[in-house]
């Protein structure tokens, strides 16, 4: 059989066009969730969708959904998507690549008059950049995850609330996000991480997601002046604080290559060049892919805090708040992405996602598999985010025939 | 011959009378230079010392001295003081000590009727807490250290300059600042230091200030996503930062117990849990009271830092941009300090001086010498800032005889 591919002129023309809606002048994207440039991108997405004569609903979490009949109307659809929003200076492409690719799949399917057997569905997620409000609230919430009056409850820094925003913005909904049943689940997206780059792989077959481990620490020691107490009498929390990073780091070093450790938020009070400090207040990042490998590192980090903190005049408040199991996405959908870069000739590799993605959430829901695109030097969240057109192609086309392979033709 | 003594208890009420000026809720005082408490407590002062009969005159830096005749007109007097200005949310001590118990000397001297051969002058020196505008300006410009236009130019952080707020609270005196000449110059002040309590002593004689050596550090990496990049392959500048932290504290501890390192100042960016940071800005401060020490502290530090830098894939700016040479006071007027504690009775010891003085500035311009007393715990710059009675009693008993020891009876 004929593979199918898409217009990757077009697909990328519509990446550019997008990118307006919010368009920094760095040449990123600032889009965050149920803003106004959020709501014009929308707007955007339904009219396209419209024009493919898609039939277009809204959730009342705001998550979008754009159906195609396919022969065998009883059949849950296979959806495909991601996100339009971005974070604050954040590029063009993260989250955007995977929506307008699906949206481009359908203008493929239409133009080809391929109908398939079981429906497509085009999904918008609502809110997944964590940016304004907590990350992935719109899949979150459409699983089962998170209770949809909690992420109404949700307010962003500024203390405006996430359902007035929805309102204002005109994406409440009238369906229920209490949700449809889908047959499957597939996300093209950037990798923001070197590693397809480095490897020279155009294709990544995402088959699971890290896990990971966050940490609140806290550690307060007396506050002086630096010019005074010796070195002996200090209670110096930056002292303990230096202990509790170099074991972090060696930590992720003993677990390598997929132990990782990033000491990400650090707050010194008073903060001052001649000041002993008071307290030093930080965060520890701890990630892995394998389930009790995650959970050793999570001992052993807490040992190690312990036996500092012992050895320490300083106290030492250290807290896991937050624990995400590894996964692993499904079998059968990571090998229909698998056998469709093989068949369009692309080089690939098996990958594990750092980043949570709405996938990871629809993996509790439904079948679901992910694909990833290298992006230069692994930069994301950024504006100089970059990705190869031809790159963005190719991973259109993975997910065009990754999805055709799901619903039969 | 029979050694005079302060009244304790009218300079304890004093103290409290000025640390009304800028009181605190918490009880400590916010009296920033040439602010509206400022020049109350300046006025403050100026009525109390004329109500002495001595002459007041303000300097064009704001420099306030009291003037009291000796006998021998033609000598220049011997001088004594401190500031009277106080960091945001300071205490009731550092500074106001000094000025208030050379206040209570020119009480005493006028009550018990002694006139001493050499004149004798208290001063308040202006902008001392370095909160505001540089630190050390009044004494700086007096002893020729810093030119008064400079100081005239200084703004702060509102961008207020230092001439208007010297103008808008009237004290821009008529004399030059550029100076007359001064015997010699003594001050009393608070340890801001441990060391006093822990040796159970009253009076530290101080004999020198500690050198200090001033760095700015950026190391700057590749910021990326925490869940992505092998720790092999990332450019985090936090492993470079704790591991040039780790030599600071470790070079600080290989000149101990005089060696000091203090890192005070931390700024990572974007400072976000999850984000591998792109750049850690830091700072790091050295002591040492030893000037070839001091030196060798500086090229070690140097060196540790190039090492770390071969050795990282990060970039690492690191400077020196502030030298402080360690320095010693008058042997003379130390002696003074000592003999006068020791005929007095108090348990002393000689000490070195952290942070920087009026004195230090005065040091460089006549012979000088200082009084430490204790504080509780070594807290300063802060409202629990805390002071036996008696210790500001015996402190103030010794500048007083030190004084009469320098200007003969």
């Amino acid at each position: 059989m004929q593979r199918l591919t898409v217009n990757g002129d077009r697909l990328w023309n519509s990446i550019m066009e997008t990118a307006r809606f919010g368009g920094t002048p760095g040449g990123g994207v600032t889009r965050l969730p149920l803003s106004d440039a959020d709501r014009e991108v929308r707007d955007w997405l339904a009219a396209e969708c419209r024009a493919l004569d898609l039939s277009v609903s809204v959730d009342d979490m705001g998550n979008m959904f754009a159906l195609r009949k396919g022969r065998e109307g009883s059949l849950p659809p296979i959806s495909f998507g991601s996100h339009l929003d971005t974070q604050a200076g954040g590029g063009k492409f993260d989250g955007v690549l995977g929506v307008l690719a699906g949206l481009e799949a359908m203008r493929i399917l239409r133009e080809q008059d391929v109908v398939t057997e079981a429906p497509l569905e085009l999904i918008n997620w609502t809110a997944e950049e964590g940016c304004r409000f907590p990350p992935l609230l719109g899949s979150g919430v459409f699983v089962g995850a998170y209770k949809r009056d909690w992420a109404y409850g949700s307010k962003d820094p500024d203390g405006i609330g996430f359902i007035d925003e929805l309102e204002r913005i005109g994406y409440r909904g009238s369906e229920s996000v209490s949700g449809h049943k889908l047959g499957a689940y597939f996300e093209l997206h950037i990798e923001q991480g070197p590693i397809l780059e480095m490897e020279d792989k155009v294709i990544g077959v995402v088959i699971g997601a890290r896990g990971q481990l966050w940490y609140d620490a806290v550690v307060t020691g007396l506050q002086g002046h630096a010019g005074t107490t010796p070195m002996a009498m200090r209670r110096d929390p930056m002292v303990t604080f230096s202990r509790v990073v170099d074991q972090a780091f060696r930590l992720a070093r003993d677990y390598e290559p997929e132990g990782l450790a990033t000491i990400g938020h650090v707050e010194v009070l008073p903060n001052s060049r001649n000041v002993i400090p008071g307290s030093v207040k930080f965060t520890i990042d701890l990630r892995h892919s394998n389930k009790p490998l995650l959970h050793k590192m999570d001992e052993e980090m807490m040992t190690r805090v312990r036996k500092i903190a012992a050895d320490s005049v300083t106290m030492v408040d250290f807290k896991r708040f937050w624990l995400v199991e590894p996964m692993e996405f499904d079998a059968r959908c990571a090998s229909a992405v698998r056998d469709s870069a093989e068949a369009l000739g692309y080089s690939r590799m098996d990958i594990v996602t750092g980043p949570g993605h709405d996938a990871v959430q629809a993996s509790k829901f439904t079948p679901t598999a992910m694909i990833f695109i290298p992006c230069k030097g692994g930069v994301s969240h950024n504006e100089s985010e970059s990705v190869k057109p031809e790159d963005a192609t190719a991973g259109a086309n993975v997910l065009l025939n990754a999805v055709l392979t799901c619903a039969g033709r």
